[in-house]
Formats: structure tokens, sequence, C-alpha cells
């Protein structure tokens, strides 16, 4: 006799189609929590983050998940292993925003987790593992200008100076959580060991216009990208825009132009890196003066560090060409460097075999974006799943759009992820 | 018996270098008067400016010169010519200064005329018109943000709508002209009619590296360049840095530095045509987003109008291409178009035939800048003599240098060509 709260794992799947419908309506309901009106802003312990963080503690106890909040806002749900000291197979992503966001970012991860979690409790899937649905509080950076609360207090990564930093109305990090009746000393307990974990798995939107553009619904991330970001300073020499002959001129602008296409030029000549001048300037520049000094921001990143390292070279050394051609000084001074984080190769391919049965092609690609994931790192074995992001690509954006078809293939991937770890 | 207060021409000149040194000297003893410690700024109607033209009214009078400070503060020695209702040639600059300049910007042309005047007066030479010694109160557009106040009153083209223009402190041209006992219903009386003029000579600092790269102390201004502003706005689309594939960007940024090097590379390619990015910005850019505004200006002047417009016209259909093949947006707005203005070619032929008497080979340039002599185009004939810069060309700026053997060629010069117009 069959019992009826089991199903065998075959079975375990639901009607094709509801993951995605159920992922688009609760991503809805999130977003009507705001703290701005005709648009989504929730950042970190916001009045609308706590409403959020209620919400979806609501719905992971209706899926029958043990679910606490921790001293950082995180949200755990777990569906509960029968071997009490089994280890924990972590599955999330992040319920805070950006300024006028788009409701998918983040959120899309948290929810796929819980369908699949709900999934399985309708099926009565026992699994060798705890199955814990994390919905972290923070990842933007907004608020306290330090990404990564809420999955680095996880992953015993979390930087005890933050307790000190101040947001925009001055009140420190340490207050607002005594304000949730949070103890800043619980923090280091959040920390779980690498003995105790199966692994990371994150689903997330794409937030750039890949797979739409290759009309791909899914792609599996074999990397995080690394960055090296350096502030870039062009010396020249003023002079005045009519008496100056344009072959006697040193102009800090046209220097930092030449850069600037350097860096287009040299990025674009390999798939899966980029190089971005997001700042540009002439300092206190004036019509009828040619431009002394020019500053520009650059940003290069790519799945691959040798990738990069050797693109930042080239774009080094045809800075140094340009400036002594030219008779410009120019400093290059970096402002961060973080290395790539790559995807475990067995999560990789067990997400290819799930595509492959969801009649999908198995595609791959790095992901630009720094995600929660990224905290793991080091700890355990990460996984990350991309859902094809509409609108041209677009995110941290009221236009960001998900298909409820693409976001129910993303559900049923983690789901078959999940049974083949069990 | 020969008079002993006349002389023949030929024995006006004075002693070879004296007139050089003479007006280093006087430009220092001017420029001990200063708004500010340390450095040279002295602007419209400020009491630096005040001290100024009592010293240059001193000056004037110990040079035998007939003076007047008129109602906007120019200063006018006049140098009588026998005749009583003969025409006047005016020879002049400007004393006032920008901030922290250099000491020689419109002063030099002033004393050259004045150590002329005293070599006129000294060797009691008769000329059949008047000459006008002028120090001109207001060029550089400092304090009013409006240039030429002096030389427009003079040349009847004073605009009096500016006397309710305010200053820095709120104060405007119309009470500070009261301030100093003028009355602003004179102004209009300042005005010389074209039938009772000869023409307008000055000798100004280059404010340019020509002359000092070619080697040469001195050149014949041909044209006083016209100029063509613009505000170009490059709209793109903003994009994650690190999520957005470089072939798949709009990027404003990129779009607008080709732009710059568009600007340089056209303005290059023709003597006498200079084109300057002055102002560049990513309005409120961040290092980790594609940019999807940036700000521009564009300033192309040339000596001669139709090389300018063709560069203009270059310029805008290489920005439409570039907007083309970038799918962004360019918006080229124009802020202001002034003509090319020619110099006299008598006074030129007269300036080239006295340098050559001075051993030098005349050579001919255009003013990049704006100067005096432009208020009087359409009213008399103008001639204009560059005095080599030191300094790599620098002017508008406390390193602008003048040698005493270049600012000596150009006082013999102008002498010579009174006489030769005697």
């Amino acid at each position: 006799m069959r019992e009826p709260a089991r199903q065998a794992p075959g079975s375990t799947s639901a009607p094709s189609g509801t993951f995605g419908t159920r992922i688009l309506e609760l991503a809805d309901r999130l977003a009507a929590h705001s703290e701005m009106t005709g648009g989504l802003t929730c950042t970190y312990l916001s009045p609308a983050h706590r409403a959020v963080a209620k919400e979806l503690q609501g719905l992971m106890q209706q899926a029958g998940l043990d679910t606490t909040i921790d001293a950082v806002g995180n949200i755990i749900g777990r569906y509960r292993s029968s071997n009490a000291s089994a280890k924990a197979l972590i599955v999330g992503s992040h319920y805070d925003t950006v300024v006028n966001a788009g409701r998918y970012d983040g959120r899309l991860g948290i929810l796929t987790a819980l369908v699949v979690a709900e999934q399985l409790q309708r099926a009565g899937q026992a699994l060798p593992f705890h199955l814990d649905v994390v919905a972290f509080a923070e990842e933007e950076g907004v608020r306290f200008s330090a990404p990564y609360i809420g999955s680095s207090a996880i992953a015993g990564r979390f930087d005890h100076a933050l307790l000190q930093r101040s947001d925009a109305r001055g009140m420190t990090l340490a207050d607002a959580l005594i304000g949730i009746g949070s103890k800043s000393e619980d923090i280091a307990a959040l920390a779980r060991q690498p003995q105790d974990l199966v692994g990371y798995l994150e689903v997330h939107i794409e937030q750039g216009p890949v797979l739409l553009n290759s009309n791909r619904p899914a792609g599996i991330v074999t990397a995080i990208a690394g960055g090296a970001r350096h502030q870039v300073t062009v010396h020249g020499r003023a002079g005045h825009a009519g008496t100056v002959p344009m072959a006697l001129r040193q102009d800090a602008a046209a220097a930092a132009a030449e850069i600037v296409l350097a860096v287009e030029r040299r990025c674009s000549a390999e798939q899966g890196l980029v190089g971005t001048v997001g700042k540009l300037a002439v300092p206190g520049g004036a019509i009828n003066v040619i431009p002394a000094r020019c500053e520009l921001t650059l940003d290069i990143r790519a799945g691959d560090d040798a990738m990069r390292d050797a693109a930042e070279r080239d774009v080094r050394a045809e800075i140094a060409q340009i400036a002594l051609r030219r008779g410009v000084a120019v400093d290059v001074d970096e402002l961060s460097r973080t290395p790539a984080i790559a995807c475990a190769p067995g999560l990789q391919a067990l997400m290819a075999q799930a595509l492959q049965g969801a009649g999908v092609e198995p595609f791959y690609l790095a992901s630009g974006a720094g995600h929660d994931a990224v905290m793991f790192a080091g700890v355990t074995d990460i996984g990350m799943l991309f859902v094809r992001c509409g609108n041209g690509g677009i995110s941290h954006h009221p236009g960001e759009t998900v298909t409820a078809e693409d976001a129910d293939l993303g559900a049923r991937v983690l789901l078959d992820v999940i049974l083949s770890l069990a």
C-alpha cells in the first residue's frame, strides 16, 4: 500500500507550468511592499523589508518548512531530512533590492527554492540532507554601502567592523539590528561549517541580454567574474581653445577618449570579457579651455582571471603608449581586485543533465555580476542557474521581466538537481 | 636751425632695446596692484583696477598726453595732431585681467602704445592725426560675465542692457559705475564715428605657442577667428558593467570618446583651424554602470568662416555616423556663432614693411582668441600684431612671459606703422 504522502521520485514533478505562474504571482505579492510609491525599493531592515520578511516566513511555514529569522534578518526554511545529523544543502538568494528595482533580482531565486520545497513537501519526498531555503536579508549593499550582509553571516565571513558603519541617516548597522530585536553577538554563531554543507545552489535572473539574444531560457553559470577596478587620471596641459594649434596640445580629454576606446576595443576581443568606463569627467572644464585633467574609472571583468589579467595588462600598455604619444601623464590606481569564482563542475553537470531532461540544450555562461553565491566560495560547492531576463536584459530597473515559462524551467531544473543530489 | 624739440622722422626711433625694458618694467609696476596676494587678479572697477587706472593716467600725463578717464573707466591719452579737426588713430588694449593672470595679456598693448607715444613726444614728431593711446577698462568678462565693456563703449556697441547685470556679489554694473562717480547716461556719447577714425591698432601677446615654436618674435594677425560653440548630448542605454556583453552595449561615453577624437582629427587636418572639447562628463556616472548619457561641449574656430563651417559640417556628419553605428542618439545644440573678422590688408602690409625694416621676415597668423579689436570691426580698419608668448605659449596664467627683445620689436613695429600712416 502506497503511503499517500510519499511519491516515487519520478512523480515529484509538478504539472508543467504551475511552478512558473506561482513564482511570478509571489514576486508580485512581495513587490507590493516598497519604500517608494509607484516603484519597488526595499532596502535592508526598512519597514518594507520587514514586511517582505514576514510574508516570506509565512510562505515557508505554509510550505511546512521549519522557519527561523536569524540575527541579521535572513529567513531560513528547513525541509528536514529524517536524518537529524545530515548535512544541509542551501538554496536561496536575497530579498532586499536596489532603489527603483525590478521584482525578480534575488527574489526569483528565493521563490524558485520555495516552490520546489512546496513540491517536495507535497510529494513527501525524503532527502538524505536537510534542504535549507534561505532568503538572504541583504545583498545589494544599498543601505550601509556594504553588500552580502546576509550571505556573509551564514558563510562565516561577516565583517564585524560593519556594525559601526552608518546609513545615510547616521544609524549604525548595530543600532538597526537592535531595532529588530537582534543581537549582533549572535551573528558569529550563524556561520555554517564546510563539513555541515552539501553545497549551495542559487537560481538568479541573468541581469543581462546573453540568454535573451541567443534565444535560450536558462544558462549554467560556469564562474562568477572577478573584477579589477581602477581610477585613471590624465594630466595634460591647459590652454586657450582658440590659440593653441592642434598639433601643440596636450589635451587630457582627448587622451582619455583614446583610453575609453582602447578599453572597449580590447575587451570586445574576447568572449566573456567586459570593460567599462563608467565615470568620465573633466573637473572644472570650460567650453573654451583645453582640458588639463580628465578623470575616468575602469572596470574590467572576466569569468577567468588569466583572461582579465591579460586584458588589464594590454590596456595598461596601451595607456602608456597613449601617454607617451600625447605627452600627457596618466595615473592608474587600483581600487579593488577580486578573483573569479568557479562554479562546481559536478553541480554544473547535474544542471546540464536536468536541462537536457527538460529538452533544453545546456548553455554555459559566466556571471558578470556578483551574487550571494560568492560568499560560499571556499566554504562549499557552488552552483548557479541563470534564467533569461526579458526586455533587452534590463535589470536593477522596473522594466526587469521574466516569463512564467522560463521561471518554471528554472524550478524544474532546481528540483531535478536536488533529486539527483539526493 | 633745427628746433630742438623736433627731429626728422628717421631719428624718431629710440636706442634699440629701451622700449622693451621699459615695457617690462611698467608691466611689473602695474602687476603690483592685485586683488589677490601672491598673484595678479585685476577685475573691472575693483580697487586694484582703480589703482592701475590711476597709474596709467599718471604715465600718460608724464608722456605729455591729454588724458581722460571716460564713463566706463577707459583711460585715453591723446597725442594731439596740430590739426584740431584731424581724425584719430586708436592704439590700445585692456588693463583688466582674468583671475590669477599673467601680466602681459592686454597690458603689453597699452604699454607698447605708451612708450611709442613717449618717443613721439621726445622726438616732437608731428602727426596728421590724433594718436589716442587707449587703456580699455574691461575686456575679459570676468566680473559681469560680459566681455569688451570698455572697447564696446568706444566702438559704439555698448549693450545698455548690461547695466542691470549683477556681479557675483549682486552689485549691478550701473551701481558699480556710480561707485566711481560715473554716469551711465554718458556712455552713449563715448562712441566714435567711422569718419573720425584713421584706424585701430593693437599689439597683444599671442597667448599661444605658434610664434614660439616657429622661432619668430612677432606675427601679423590676418583675422580674428570666428567660433561656433555647441552643446552635445549623447543618449545611450544604461546597463550593468558586468552583465552586458560588449557587442550589445549602447555606451554613451564610448560614443562621446569617438566624437572627441573625430573633432580632434578633423580640426588637425587644416592649418588655422582648432576644435576643442572643453567639457566632458557622464552625469551621475558610477564605476559599475554603462553610461546612459554623456555631455560634452564643442568649440570650433578658424580665421576663415568657410573653413570653420566645413569642419563643423564634417564633424556633424561624423557624429551622425557614430550615432547610427552605435545605436545611440546625439543632440547637437548650437550655443553661439560669431563670424571671423578680417584685419585690414593695408595695415598688414605696413606691419610687414616694418618687420622687414627690423630684419624680421613677416609671418602671418590668425588669432584664435577674441580681442578689443573685434569691437572695431566694421567701424574702422583693424590691425593687430602678436608678440611671442614664452613658456610654451601659456597665457591667462602667472607663468605668462614676454622677452624685452620681443616687446621692443613690437614697439618699433608699432612706431614704424604709425609713422608710415602719417
